[in-house]
């Protein structure tokens, strides 16, 4: 196992350029035992200039000429049109890792991942992320330890990129960004072990940051977002109009984070309580996923090494593969 | 792998029968795959009431008996001086796991553990429960995710009972408890992702709840706890002086918990700061402690069945191990 003192880096390939790429991209410059070894794009890649000098920008048609000059190709396109093509095709060629976070369908991608990577002996890791992803181990670690008990998930405070998009399909929007909320007395019920039962609009509220166009009808637009169902109809939804120039200003960025907690019951008669919690608090998801990401790129480079070859989730992967240090030096100051 | 859902049993041996051996019993209760194969003892066994019926109670000089009747030994001794000699001494018969938790001796422990195990075919796992245990694999995957940044583990509140035995041995004194409670403005700091730079008397403070015999010097006593090296002279400790009868009713409790946060940073220019935050609030000390310990053992289980021998820790654990669900329903409903 190269455990990433040795001399030969892990080459990853990042596909798609987007947020999630450029992130990717950062992550690779903390990551000493990793380097960047091309960046495909379906742009015209002469329209590209990336922060890495020196690394190839290829046309996403030329990916078949860096078969066997990439170690694990990282996927950065979106879960709803990109990724359920794009990595079982690219799983033929590569080791992959992808952040395909549509839930109900992870299942069903699974199965055509793993289908893909077994017939080509690669190792294809989905769905790695915050959530799905580190949400998902701390969701699963902490049943496992606790079996009597509830799990709650709580997202933000962040920008749903989801939702700001519903919003800007409205007639007479420029413009929106949206943030999710946690519930605060929510969060606290649920600190305090009483397993409460939480509706969906006690736990999150929604508010918005909308740039309406000149005349447009501010009332209309409002009670539009209110009402849209499934967004925000079952939610306590807020709505601010701003200028163009503040929702620049003060919104720019790509905050998110959340909380996952289980709280359990323990002893002869269930009598004992225990809380466990698992919070986030990220300045740029983006970067934090890319982060998280590239960790586990790691750990698929290894278990491929191994022979250990189909369709992987985080729940597979021993923890010791994540890290480039030694399992000396892990054990001596981290157990 | 046997997923939990089929006819055999997990056959658990509980070695050492305290508060750790009776939260094993307990948590094995609560792990339908598992069942309760005998207790050691080096007391009289005739003398030990167990909590489940029809159980063996054994003397620990007969444990050569149960080889091939037990799949994991559970040792619940002391670090001081049981785990040292008993988990090298047990792996040579039986699969282990302990909850050695002298951090600065645990590479030597690994070493005579792991001889053991590899010379007998065993699987031994060290360092479990939640610190080391869950906190270690916090620090570890929040390194993992962000190479730049800091880590902090504040513990409490919480009773600590090697402080409390430390009070008790000062002349005079007939019973103590010591709770160890993190500081909260610490807190606060570190979750601001400042990454301050924090000394030990700012990270925790220390609260004594002591019963002093009949005419002892009060004063005295308070001094000496204040001023004892290592225990408290680095730390802001408060003293309160009580009745018997009240440190039964309101201090009879083991209740502990902890936080683990790791502040990092991302982005071109580092810009971006990330809070990762893992904390536990435990009403029992010992039976959350057993009930990882539990999960870890059916995890040593399996990877003993697959012939992954050796000493493990918990960073070695494919997380997938630890839970008796099947992978479609784990990826189904967790991830």
């Amino acid at each position: 196992m190269n455990l990433g003192g040795g001399f030969m880096k892990i080459k990853i390939g990042i596909y798609g350029y987007g947020n999630l790429g450029k992130g990717i991209e950062n992550a690779i410059r903390q990551n000493p035992d990793m380097e960047l070894a091309a960046v495909f794009t379906r742009r015209d890649p002469a329209t590209l200039k990336i922060a890495t000098a020196g690394v190839p920008v290829c046309h996403a048609d030329d990916v078949e000429s860096y078969v066997g000059k990439i170690d694990v190709m990282i996927l950065c396109g979106g879960s709803a049109t990109d990724l359920p093509t794009q990595t079982p095709a690219l799983a033929k060629r590569f080791c992959v890792v992808d952040s395909f976070d549509t839930h109900a369908k992870i299942p069903t991608h699974f199965a055509n991942v793993d289908a893909a990577a077994r017939a080509s002996g690669n190792t294809a890791m989905i769905s790695v992320g915050w959530d799905p992803g580190m949400f998902s181990l701390n969701r699963f670690y902490a049943g496992a330890i606790l079996p009597d008990g509830q799990d709650y998930t709580f997202w933000g405070k962040g920008v749903s990129q989801g939702h700001s998009d519903a919003i800007r399909r409205i007639e007479g929007v420029l413009d929106a960004k949206q943030y999710t909320i946690p519930v605060d007395s929510a969060l606290e019920a649920v600190r305090s072990g009483s397993a409460p039962a939480l509706t969906t609009r006690q736990k999150h509220t929604r508010e918005c940051f909308v740039v309406a166009a000149e005349g447009a009808d501010k009332t209309r637009i409002e009670k539009e977002i209110k009402e849209m169902p499934n967004y925000f109809a079952d939610y306590d939804t807020t709505v601010h109009f701003i200028s163009a120039e503040e929702l620049h200003r003060d919104h720019s960025g790509i905050p998110h984070g959340g909380f996952v907690i289980r709280s359990g019951k323990t002893g002869a008669n269930l009598e004992n309580n225990h809380v466990i919690e698992y919070s986030l608090k990220l300045d740029s998801n983006p970067e934090f996923t890319a982060s998280v990401i590239v960790a586990f790129a790691r750990a698929t480079h290894r278990m491929h090494a191994e022979g250990n070859v189909g369709c992987k989730t985080v729940f597979d992967v021993p923890p010791i593969y994540l890290s480039p240090k030694s399992p000396e030096e892990i054990i001596k100051n981290l157990l």
